[in-house]
């Protein structure tokens, strides 16, 4: 696919003009890794001086790249700091994060410093197929940068999360939750529809990359993600790098069948763990109940005010999943494994039991061991949007891959 | 532990000597890594000049550093290659490589280009304990270097492969199959009875050191090792690095367990994969049937006779060992899986209904990949002595670590 007219992207082309090692360089790196920060903070993150940092900034400020916080909105790590906080300018520079959801398609507007600017939900029930849905993505994103008034010559890139393997070439393998997606092309699908540069990726690699990068790992070089939601995923980072697998089908944790002679799997399999430790079949027997549709976050919130079914769905599915983790401490003994996915957002009443899982099934029992071998188990920083987050990162990476020294 | 009196290893004498760059330093590391080679090979493989090499090369044989190949004995690669062949002389420097196996140990006195000058195996039975064996190995190690007429003064270093996750620091944790030793800092015993460096690691992790450094992985930046013998276990390869795990319990993929309502497995845990493809079990039932003590060898020459009982026990214990290796497929996908251990011996038998299984239970078929993306299966180079090989691998690695530009 020709990927004619490239964007008037700003921030790409200073970065190309500029050394790695440049000042101005350093600043847009630091802000779009780390978000907006004060020029005194600045100085701190790139060891430069605080009048060579001023000077960078300056320059930026004129060429309209470096705007001042109170003009554009929050960081999505939380609110400005105190004194005058330095973003990049989303005029300057943006990026479009899409995740293709089981029944939903998650997109958001974000700019180089991956502040989300506009987000909009497209919901579409199971097995929606590519046509129908590329008009209407493309629709919404034009809406979105319309009612936030920034110019859409200036997006950079198109990151893409999708559930299920993603070779590395873009194309999806079978085994996700999109069935009817399996062998599509993903990259060369979008760059066709937006004309600008798409990196494709699978959800749970997104969400490492975002925990990763902006997140509760951090600085880690070796972690595991676990996600549980309406499927059972996961993702692999060893020695700082995904582990992506030789067809891009590293980190499935939730086809690992624990019953060969169990139930069919939608993956082909029987008895994957899926079936067992995500929130799927829970909630069908929940609605039951309950005679209505139970949404997850309706279950999470009816397990918070003490309903025993809720409490006992999330109790088994934790104790389920922990088996996963104990599969996982077994086979890669992380020193750090993040719950993720939108169940992880019950807390301690699916981490406890995931936690006593663990324990019993793993080799390696925590208790036994001193502090510094442990796994630590614990939610990540951004469980509901983590794969939306990881695809606005697919594009910052590639964005800025020339600035890097 | 203190190590008094340093090895008089000419070697390593001339590599703290020289820079990594030198002719004399890479010729050295070549011969090292990859054998006996002639000068021609050398200023292939270093990429200098013929002339360069010629002048090291004499430089280092008047030394006694370097010698022609027909003065010792043939490297474990095979026999010497037509014309003069170069190989660094034993007398300037020598390792020993130790396996501590279920019943038996294995020692292995090797040049520094990894041929074996001269091996045994003691013979002990299950559960035995560390203070009856070091004193042992210590003879049998004095009463090698006497018969191949080496100086003992030469040893370098010994390295030490363990059945059992090796903590960083040398301790040998729970899950072994060396209950007695749980707990024990190896190498602190060993370098208290050589007075010489000593490097300890997991069985398995040497295992994918040597078929990495010499055997059927090399060049290979990405593979597992799954051994099958009387116990089972791996070693995981990510990046070019072994995946060693926060408490170096990663690769234990015996462990997994595959039935929690299963028999007691040695590790504490239930129904482990250990349970059903080990080879320890098998012995049990063909030895009943047969009303003698079968061994593998045994077991293994009986199945190519063609007998139904051996035939079958290797035929279910390669299903189970695929089902371990569909869980491999599935949570890292990588492009190579190496079957060790024993029982990798009986070569298609075995190797047939392993794939058969893998197929079917990971998430990505082979069948349906391209063939680049597909994940290859098959036997290691060395399945039989890849852990005695890969603990020479050790002190080598660790030896020449001052030469490595």
């Amino acid at each position: 696919v020709e990927i004619t007219s490239l964007p008037e992207n700003k921030i790409k082309g200073i970065m190309e003009r500029l050394e790695g090692a440049a000042p101005a360089s350093q600043v847009i790196r630091v802000l779009s890794q780390q978000g907006g920060m004060s020029a005194a903070q600045l100085a701190r993150a790139t060891g430069l001086a605080r009048s060579t940092i001023s000077m960078a900034v300056n320059d930026l400020k004129a060429e309209q790249i470096v705007v001042e916080l109170a003009d554009i909105q929050r960081s999505v790590q939380g609110a400005g700091r105190p004194g005058t906080t330095l973003t990049l300018n989303p005029d300057a520079g943006t990026c479009i994060g899409i995740h293709l959801g089981i029944e939903d398609i998650q997109i958001v507007v974000a700019d180089m410093a991956h502040s989300f600017l506009a987000e909009e939900t497209i919901s579409l029930g199971m097995d929606y197929e590519p046509d129908d849905v590329l008009p209407a993505i493309r629709k919404t994103c034009a809406a979105l940068y319309r009612t936030s008034k920034l110019p859409m010559s200036g997006l950079l890139g198109v990151g893409v999360s999708v559930s299920g393997p993603v070779r590395p070439d873009g194309v999806l393998l079978r085994g996700g939750i999109l069935p009817k997606w399996a062998g599509i092309n993903i990259k060369s699908l979008f760059e066709t529809a937006f004309r600008r540069p798409v990196i494709a990726d699978n959800e749970s690699n997104c969400a490492a990359l975002a925990e990763m990068k902006w997140g509760a790992a951090r600085g880690v070089s070796d972690f595991v993600i676990f996600k549980m939601d309406m499927g059972v995923g996961g993702a692999i980072v060893s020695n700082g790098k995904l582990v992506t697998g030789v067809a891009g089908g590293a980190g499935e944790f939730g086809h690992v069948s624990i019953n060969p002679e169990g139930e069919l799997c939608r993956c082909g399999n029987r008895g994957c763990l899926e079936l067992y430790a995500s929130f799927a079949r829970p909630l069908k027997q929940l609605s039951r109940v309950h005679k209505r549709r139970v949404t997850m976050e309706q279950a999470i919130a009816l397990a918070e005010s003490g309903d025993a079914g809720a409490l006992r769905l999330i109790a088994d599915a934790g104790a389920y999943g922990g088996r996963g983790l104990a599969m996982i401490g077994t086979i890669l003994n992380p020193p750090l494994i993040l719950v993720g996915g939108r169940m992880a957002l019950a807390g301690d009443l699916l981490l406890q039991p995931m936690r006593h899982a663990h324990a019993k099934h793993a080799l390696l029992h925590n208790a036994e061991l001193n502090p510094e071998s442990r796994t630590v188990i614990r939610v990540g920083k951004f469980p509901e949007r983590d794969s939306l987050l990881g695809a606005v990162g697919l594009v910052l990476d590639q964005a800025l891959v020339k600035g890097v020294s």
